[in-house]
């Protein structure tokens, strides 16, 4: 257990290192925009997307630096979202892992652009990374990656979300917000990680379905922490899904129910990492490590 | 003289025509934002960026449908650029080409979100032509367009017309502004067109600095026209740099000056086309046609 912990903090540093390296330093006329993207990029975000991205790249077997770029982008997608998501406009947050929000920092002018520059600097960085390997896997892998980020995934949830407040939400609807504003991504951390690492098409079925059962056990994990966690132990205002008027999975199907649901959902997790034996060890680790968070 | 206004409309047609296949018909629980994204997308845009991308296409002798979905990317980068800007945050503007802005019609959330929808879908729409034609060209014209869009170029930009407000800017933040902002995507319409229709290397240079000199004097003369139209002409409120405390280039040059500037990179870009002979005409015509426009 030790050195699961360990090798994950291990890869965390080596995210910083590189996401330290593909944002920029603040520079020129407008070097403000980078002190805001880096304000977001480095608030202590847990680094969950792209460990999850190198552990499935891993998982298969997969060698070289390809991986990195596509972790970073990713990052930066998450990142991004989340600056767009704190806006008055949407959310209203005022804090996020305890820091203050980037449009309370910047204002919300330059918040909006932030989250702009992040969206568009993840496809420059994959480009680049594209264009010096020369590979079609990647391409294939921006592809998913561009897929899930878009209408057709998180920015479909978020809007669903947003047009949910203070409105009757069925379990179909909060269903659809969960799969596309939070599993997406992270099914295709999963699915991106097997893809740049070569692994087998059945390889890549079993991870990007490791991705769906973990990222839905997330979210409604995180609905829960939102009833259950303190403001101190959370980093942000807890309850706040109540405040906004939002549906969670606990809210519709009880705190009870919804914690077996996890609990089924990281089950269906272990099962898909069974095909990978030892390899999967370090994600069979983390999948538990991330369900017993209280953070 | 008709020919070339009647190619144009073609052109222009055409280009919608590959929009409104693009960008999704309205469905699903998340369908108010394909309604926002298609309301900005057909409320009366020039097309000014996709028909210069395909004119510096057939200039070099392209042939083919890859640059449609170029095109159109780079029109809905274009397009999420203004629903952004036009945000209260940002330049609040109510109308755009005389209809209300984005925001005005859907609220603020989902003019964020149609605008992030319309960034990512660029990407996507570029991807899947890549990942069909299979074709390095496409990628090194991808990466043009990403590098122009983001910090380094329009995001740039419109981070130092946003920070510049009420504040004294000299004649080189002037300049940076209108680079960035608006040049560099101009400039990358006319270079991606050329790549893709794989031109020489001495024909993409002639026609990204002729994308320069088009995209700095269509930027001066949209200063001029901003002091000297009509609310009626422009199809949104005249002196809105002066009422949002924007220096432009009438503001620190004088009138006379900058019209003297537009006529000399008009015939700084016309000397660019030279060597296209009579493939270039139709860029020749459509310069001269944009400098004369009084809206």
């Amino acid at each position: 257990m030790m050195n699961f912990k360990k090798e994950l903090d291990n890869k965390v540093e080596i995210i910083n290192k590189y996401l330290d390296e593909f944002i920029p330093q603040p520079h020129g006329y407008a070097e403000v925009i980078y002190d805001a993207m880096r304000y977001s990029s480095f608030a202590g975000g847990k680094r969950l997307r792209p460990v999850l991205m190198l552990s499935a790249f891993e998982a298969v077997g997969g060698v070289g630096e390809i991986i990195y770029p596509f972790a970073c982008a990713l990052e930066m997608i998450h990142t991004y979202s989340l600056i767009h998501d704190d806006l008055p406009a949407m959310d209203n947050d005022d804090y996020r892992r305890g820091k203050l929000t980037n449009h309370k920092v910047y204002g919300e002018g330059l918040a909006v652009l932030a989250g702009d520059a992040l969206l568009n600097l993840a496809f420059e960085t994959m480009i680049h990374a594209i264009k010096s390997q020369k590979s079609w896997e990647a391409v294939e892998a921006m592809d998913v990656i561009a897929s899930s980020a878009g209408i057709k995934g998180m920015i479909g949830g978020q809007v669903v979300d947003l047009i949910s407040e203070h409105k009757p939400v069925d379990i179909d609807i909060l269903h659809y917000i969960h799969k596309n504003k939070t599993t997406a991504i992270i099914q295709a951390a999963l699915k991106v990680g097997a893809i740049l690492g070569k692994g087998s098409s059945t390889e890549i079925k079993a991870l990007e379905e490791f991705g769906y059962c973990l990222g839905m056990a997330f979210q409604v994990q995180d609905d829960i922490l939102d009833v259950i966690s303190t403001q101190e132990e959370l980093g942000k205002p807890i309850k706040s899904d109540e405040k906004n008027g939002k549906a969670t999975f606990v809210s519709l199907k009880g705190l009870e129910y919804s914690k077996e649901y996890v609990k089924q959902l990281s089950r269906d997790a272990a099962h898909q990492l069974e095909i990978f034996k030892e390899k999967g060890q370090f994600l069979s680790w983390l999948s538990e490590y991330l369900m017993s968070r209280t953070y």
